[in-house]
């Protein structure tokens, strides 16, 4: 399996667009949740939009780009008074691949932006992929 | 837009494990749902499953490793008699980057195998994240 693991090259991906809202650290997620966020697509890909209705859920994969490094036991949410969990049992940014998956609301959008409500991820995140929740 | 994107440099992931099943190509989805697949975690990696429990649902993240280029409208599932949709309101493989997340049945774990049903990811797929569903 280690073997298998360093057969397999990197894989690599690029960002279809990014995030904008007001937050440009981690806030509690309940707050962030609660916010508004505008994906703005590349231009050149938004005619991969037709079908999404506002109104809806989208799935958004993004990654965590401010998160480096991990470790594979950690306190839930950081609060120390939890017992440490695996990270494949938590949402924690700090993964060994961070990958962010959240189910959003679909407010409208316009053209290339997307208008979201309850996008757990800061200005400035490199957004992967939109899919239908 | 364009040019935060091509700022932007290419994002890396590596495996953290892969899918074995009985699918070497693509299946109707309802088949592939209904089987069995293990996925083999990287065995540095096990302790990060720690508090995952048979029974449960997990999300998993994987690279549609055998998917190569994408159109921005497709048919879904390939049927020409529906009308073409956008490629982020479709599941399709071919996408800009080829990343799948699919909720499955986590049915048992040993070590570093994990027991689950309902993913739709043909054998050999390179798995990128597994999160609490």
């Amino acid at each position: 399996m280690i073997d298998a693991l360093e057969r397999e090259g990197p894989i690599t991906f690029r960002a279809i667009g990014y995030v904008e809202n007001d937050f440009d650290e981690p806030a509690a997620p309940d707050r962030i949740r609660a916010s508004e966020s505008q994906i703005t697509l590349d231009p050149s890909l938004v005619e991969g939009l037709r079908g999404l209705e506002s109104g809806r859920k989208i799935m958004v994969v993004f990654h965590f780009h401010g998160s480096h490094g991990f470790e594979l036991l950690q306190h839930p949410r950081g609060d120390r008074s939890r017992l440490r969990r695996g990270v494949f049992a938590l949402r924690s940014p700090y993964r060994p691949n961070p990958i962010g998956v959240t189910v959003v609301d679909l407010v409208a959008i316009e053209g290339n932006l997307l208008h979201v409500r309850g996008l757990d991820a800061i200005d400035g995140t490199p957004v992967l992929d939109i899919k239908p929740a």
